[in-house]
C-alpha cells in the first residue's frame, strides 16, 4: 500500500516560527512522524508540499497511477479551491482531509471546507495525531476490520 | 485513562435496518469494535446511547470526576444543540466529535457543527474507524508524541 | 391496519385554555376524534402525547414492529429537531405531518418544516379535520385506489 | 355546496408521459377520481386546468358568485405568484391549496408557497388523494364536525 | 404571590468549576440569594433547575394553577426553542427571561433569543441581580407602582 | 453613588399624546418616579433627554468625571448607531440599557441592538420598572452583594 | 397629451367587495374620477384593467404610436414581474408607477418594486388621488413648470 | 390648512453646484415653486432644510400643535434613520414622503426606505412636481374627493 | 428534423426602436437568419414570439409530438418562471437556452437562470449568432459527431 | 484569424477516465476537433491546458499580440478567479468561455461564473460542439453576418 | 492649499483614557502633528473635531469656497452614514478617508465604509501615520508627479 | 532598512494598454517612482511582479530573513486568497496593503479583502502615491514619530 501525503500552503513553516502559535513540532517532525508511524504500519510514503494550487492539482492527478489513498492538509485552498475539489473528484483514489488544528472554532471562513465533499472523510483538531488517524484509516479499510459502518452521505444516516 | 463515549438519536437502530444505508455493522457490532480495540490499548471505556439531549448533557456533566476524555457523536444533534455545546464547555474534559458519515458531502444542513467549537477536533466518515481514531488520538496524547503541532484555533496558523 | 399517532409539546393543553385562540376543541376531544373516525374505518390507532423531543424519537423507534403508519404533529420540533427528521428517516414506515393551524400564514419561523422531508406529505390548516384526512389518506393508499398520481419529489413533476 | 377545482401549469401533462415519473394516473383519472369522490359526497364540483396565471386569476374571480370553497394546486406558480395569492384573497371563499408531490423533500424553490398564506391550508404529498382530502375537509367544516381545534395562524398555538 | 424560577441546562455547574470564567458564586449561593431576598420581599419562590428542554416545557404547563409569574432563564435553549416559547405562550402567566452574561456581547448565536418574544420581558448581563430585578419588577407590578410607561411591542412607542 | 439617566429620541412625548400606546405615565411621572426611587436608595441621578445623536455622545463624554454609572434608553438609536457604541466603550463608566417596551416582540428591526455589546447588560420590556431595576443593579454592585455571577461575555458560560 | 392608464391584476374588484378593505370606491368610481380630472385637465385617457401579465406586456407595446405617458399599477406583478420591466424599458414613453396603498408597511416582498426602475417615478398609499398626481406631473411636465429638480439616479444627488 | 414642509441634509446645495446633476431648479426656486403652489391652493406652508438628525426629529415634534399634515424629504437619512420613523410615528399628524430621484433606480441602499412605513404613502422621481403632488394630496383629502380607495397596508388590497 | 425555435417577451420589438441598444438586426432580419441558415442544413424550424408566460408552456406542450428540439429565448421569464422550468422538464424534448446578450454582465437578476437547468445547455451574447450556433448543436448531435465530451451535471465532471 | 484555446484544471484528465461520467471523448480527441473544425474554418488555433491559475493568466496575456480571440474553459476556476476575469478585461481580444457541461443543473456553486463578465458570453452544456459554436461564432462577427442583434449587458435590451 | 480635516465622534478621547488601547499620542499631540507636518509642506490646515453626524455635514459644506481638499475620519458614522456619504457627494473636493486602525480587523460592522465610496481613497492601520500620508497625497497631487497611475474604479483596472 | 514590494496579478500589464483605464504611468514608471522615492529615503527595496498565487506566497516565506516590511498589491487575489492572507500572518513582517484604485467604489466583489485583516493596514485610491504613503509610513515607524495614535483592531478605539 503506498500513500501520497499532500501539505498545501504556509505548512512548510510549521514549528520554525512562532511556536506558541503552531506548536512545538517542525514541519521536519511533522515528515518524520508520518514516515515512522508508515514504516510501522508497513506502509510507503510520499510527501510533498507546495504553496501552488496548480501543484497540488498536479500532485493529485500524479497520484492515479502511483497511490491507493491520498492524506491531504490543503492549508487556506481547503476554504475556496473549487479546482482541488474536481481534482480530488476526477481521480478514482480515495482521499482523507487533515486540519491540524480545530478549523471549527476558528474564523469563520474557515469552517466550510469545499474540498472535504470530495473526501471519503475529515480529520480536524488532532495535531500531528491527525495524520497519524487518516494513514492509520487506510490500514484499517485494507484489513478489513474498521470499515463497518462507514456509509457516506446517504439520506437518514446518523451521523 | 477512562473515556466516555456518547452515541446520540438513532444510532441505536445502527445495522439493524436498511443495511444498504447504515452499513453491515450493528451497533452491538461497533461498541464491540470500540471495546476491543480500547482493551488492547489499555484503555478503559463507558459507552452510552441516547436519544435525548437532556441525558446527553447530564451525560457530559457526569464525566467531570470519571473521565479523562469524551468521545461524541451528536447525530442530528450536531446541528443545532447549542446546550450540547455549553455543556462540553462547561467541563474541563477534552472530547473529540465522531460522525461514521462523511457530513460534508451530505444536505446542507448537516455541513455546520455547533459542537465541534467546544471539542478539540472532529473526525467524519471514517464509519467505525472514526472511533477508533479517537481514542487513539487520546492515546497518544496521554504517550505525548502526537500531540506536537496541535495548535488550535489561533490565527494564521496552517491548516 | 395500525397507526401510531404522535402529537409534540404543548398539544396537551389543546382546549384547556384560551379556547379563543386554540379553538373549541380540547385535547381530549381531539383524540376522540381520531378514534371515533379510525374505530369507523376500521383502523387501529395509538395515541400518544410529549412534551419531550427524545420521547418522540423513542416512540418513532417503537413504531418499527407495531405501526404500518405514524401521523405527527412535532409542535415547535416542526422547525428546527433534525433529530426527529432522521428518526422517521431510519425506519421504514410512511408518516404524514399535520399541523392544526395554517402555518404558511403565522410566523416566518413556522414556514419551514424539517421534519416534512422526512414523510410522505404534510397537511396544514385544517385543524382536527387534518389527522382525519392523514388516516384517511393511509386507508386510500391500503385500498389502493387514491394512490395514483402520487409521484413524491422528482424534479419535473408538476406540483 | 359546489367546489371550484383549479389545477395549473403542466398538470395537463398528468399520466401521458412518462408514468414512472409523474404516476399511473392521468389527467383524466385524476378528474374522475375527484368526480367520483364527490358524486359520492354530494358535492358539485367544476375543474379547470389552464397554465395561464392570468386565466387562474380570472378564474378565482368567477368563483365569487358561483362557488364555496375553492381547492387550487397553483402547480410552479406556487412559489411567485402573488397575483394568485392576491386573487384568492380578494374573494371571500375559503380555498385549500394542494399538491401532488411532497414539496417539502424537492427542490430548494419549490419549498416556499407564497400562495398558501391566502388559503386555509394545503395538503401536499398525498397524490390524488390530496384532493380527495381536501373536498373532505370542506364536506366536513359544512356537517360542523371537523371543524374543531381549527384556528389559523394566531400566536401561540400549537401546530 | 409566588413565583417560579426556571433555570435551564448547564446552570447546575455554577460556580463549581473555572470560578474565574463562571463567577465566584455557586449555584447553591445562587439559589440561596434568590430565596434571600424572595423571603424579604414576601414572595413564595419554586425554584428548579433542569438541563431537558421537555422538562423545563413540563414545568411550564404545572404553573399554570401554582404560580403568578415565571422567572426563567433558558440558558443554550434561548437560542433555538420554540417549543419553550410556544409553551410560554399557551399559558397565561408573565414571564421575565434571565441571563446571567449579556448575551449582546458573547457569540453571534447567543445574540438571538427565541424565547423572549413569549415574555413580559428580559434581563441580561446583571449576573445574580438579574434574578433580584425580575422578583422585584413582579413585586412593583403587584403594587401597582412600576407599572406605568408598560407598553410592549406596539409601533411607534419610543424603546 | 451618582448615576447618569439618558433617555434618547422620541422618549420626551412619553404619556403626552397617544396614551393607549405609550402608557399611562408621562415622561415627567418617569423622571420623578426614577428621582423617587434613587432619593430612596440615596444615589444622585441626573437625567437627560434629548433627540441627537451627537447630544447623548457628548453626555456619554461629560460622565467621564461626574458619574459612577451610566443608565441609557437610546430610543431608535438603538439599534444603527455605533457612533453611541464607541462613545460608552470609550469611557470607563458601566452603563445598563433600558427599553420600555419588550424590542424582542417588536419590529425585527428593533430586535438587534448594536449599542448593548457596550454595557454591562440590558434590560427590556419592564416600562418604568426597568429603570428602577437598573439603579438597583448599580446599588446591589456596589453593597458587593448581588454581584456574584456576574461574568460577561467569556465563552462556556451558562447563559 | 393622451396617456394610457394600467391597472393590473385583481383591481377590477376594487370596491365591489370588502369595502372595508378596499375603500369606498369602485373600479368605476376609480375609471370616473381618473376621466373627470384628465378631461378637466384636457388630457385624453386610455384606461384597461387585465389580469394577464402578458397583456399588460403587449398593452404597453401597443401605447408605442398612441400614448405620450404610461400610468401603471402593475398589482402584484409589481413585485416580480422583469417581463414587464423590460417592456417599459423597450419603449421610450415615460411611465409612472401608482399604488393605492402604501406598500411600505405592508408585508415584506410588497416593498421591493422590480418595474419602478424602468419609470421615472412611484406615487405610493394616496388612493385614487395617487392617478391624480401622475397625471398632474405629466401636465405638469408638458408646461415646462414643474419639472425642475427632476434628476433620476445620479449619484450624489439629495433625495 | 397648514402643512410643514421638512427638506433634510444636502438638500441646502440643490441647484447651487453641479447643475447637470442636481437639475436646474435650486433650492430657492424649489421653496418658492412650493409657496406659489401652496399660496393657490389656499395652504399655509412652514420650509425647513437641516442637515441634522435631531433637528429634523424636533420639528415633527413641533408640528404636534401647528400643522395638519407632513411633507418630508429626508435625504439620505430615509435609508437608516429610525429614529425619524418613531417620531412620525409619534405625533399624529399625516406624513407623505418625498423624492426628488427614482431612488427605485439608484444604489441598491437608495430602494429601501425606513421612513416610509411611519408615512401614509410616498412619492418618487417627480422632481419638484413631487412636493406639489404631495401637498395637491393634502388638499384633496381635505374636500373628501380623491381619498377614496385609499386603504393602508391591509392584506389582500390590490396594490 | 424539426427544431421549435420560441422567443419570449419584448423580442418582437428587436431592432424596431433603439438600434443603439437592440443592435441593428430586427426581429424580422433575426428570423429570415435562423430560416436562412435553418435551409442551408436541412433543418425544419416553426418560430414563435408571444409576451405571454401561459403561451409559452403551451407551446412547448405543443412540440411534444412535431418537434425534435426547442431553442427558447424565454426573455424576462428567464429569471422566475419555474412553470416554464417545468414544462420544458415535462416532455422529453432536448432545448437550448438562447439569450443575445451576456446576461452575465447586465443586473444582478438576470444573472440567474431558473430556465437553464430543464436545457440542456445555454448560450449567451453571442447575438444571433447564438441561435445558429443553438440549431447547429442540433445539427451536430444528429450526426453523432460533436456530442462527444458532453456529460451534463454529473458530479467530479471538468466544466 | 487567430484563436487562442485554453483549457483550464481538470480538462487533461478528459475521456481518460470514468468515461460513464466524463463521456466518450478524450482531451486528444477534444484537441482533434477542435483542430479539425478550425482548418475546415481557415482558422488558426493554439491549443494550451494548464491546471494553474497563474499559467492561465499568463496565456491571456501572451495573447495580446498573437490571437484575434480566446475561447476559455476555466474549469472551477470560474467560479472564484477574479483574477483570470481581470486577465481578460485587461487584454482587448474578445472571448468566449465554454463550458462541457450545463453548470446550471449541477452544484449551487458552479452556476456563477465570475469570469463570464469579462466575456463576450458563454457557452454551457454542448459538450465538444460547444467549443465548436465557439469558434463558429468568432468566424461569423468575421463575415460580418451573425454579429447582427449583438448588443451587450445594456439595459432594457430583450434577454 | 488648503485643507480641512474632520475627525468624527469619539476622536476627541484620543490619548485622553485608556492609553494601552487608544495609544500613546493624544488628541493635541495629533493635531501638533499634522500641524507640524502641514507647516513642513506648505499647506494650510484647518482641523475640526465633533461628535455630531449634522455637523460632519454642515463642515464639509462649508468647505466648498473654502478648502482644496478634505482628510476625513467620520469615526462609527463610517459604517452607516449616507448622509456624509451624500455630502462629499455633493462638494467637488476630493477628500480622503483615514482611520487610525486597521478596520479590516476589527468587528465585523467595522469592514464596510458608505463613506468610502464618496472619496478619492482610503488609508487605515497607520495611526498618526494616516494623517500624514493623506496630506502628502495632497502635497503629490499637485506636484503632479505620484498621481500616475491613478484610476478609479473603472472596470478591469488592476487594484 | 529593506522593504520587499510585491505587485500581484496583471499589475504587469499596467500603462502598456488602455492609458484612459489604467492611468498614464506604465509598470516601469511605476518602479520607477517606487525606487526613486525609496532611494530618497535610503531605504532599500526590492520589488517583484507575478501571476501566479503560489508565487506570491513563496515571496512573502522569502521576506522571512530579508525584509523590515512588505508593501503587497495582491490584485484580484486580494478578494479570496486565504494563502495570502495566511502566509502573510505566517511571517512576522508587518505588511501594507496597497490598491491603485479606491476599492470601495468599484465592484461589490472588489469591496472585501481577505489579505488586509494580516496586514497592518490598507491604503487605496490614491494611485502610484499609495506605494509612496506606505513606504513612507514604514520609514516614520522606524523614526519613531508617527507611530503614535497606531492601535490596531482593539474594541472601542475610535477609528
Amino acid at each position: 500500500m503506498k500513500l501520497l501525503i499532500i501539505n498545501g500552503p504556509n505548512l512548510n513553516l510549521l514549528g520554525r516560527r512562532e511556536p506558541d502559535v503552531y506548536g512545538a513540532g517542525s514541519y521536519d517532525e511533522l515528515t518524520r512522524t508520518i514516515e515512522d508511524f508508515a514504516r510501522g504500519a508497513d506502509i510507503e510514503v510520499e510527501i510533498i508540499q507546495t504553496n501552488s494550487e496548480g501543484a497540488i492539482i498536479d500532485a493529485v492527478h500524479g497520484a492515479v497511477d502511483t497511490a491507493d489513498g491520498i492524506v491531504i492538509n490543503p492549508g487556506a485552498y481547503t476554504h475556496y479551491s473549487y479546482a482541488i475539489h474536481d481534482a480530488l473528484k476526477s481521480v478514482d483514489i480515495p482521499a482523507v482531509e487533515v486540519h491540524l488544528t480545530n478549523i471549527a472554532s476558528r474564523e469563520e471562513f474557515r469552517r466550510r471546507s469545499v474540498v472535504a465533499p470530495a473526501c471519503v472523510g475529515q480529520i480536524s483538531g488532532l495535531g500531528f495525531a491527525g495524520y497519524i488517524a487518516a494513514i492509520g484509516y487506510f490500514k484499517s479499510v485494507r484489513v478489513g476490520a474498521a470499515g463497518k459502518g462507514e456509509s457516506r452521505g446517504r439520506r437518514g444516516i446518523p451521523n
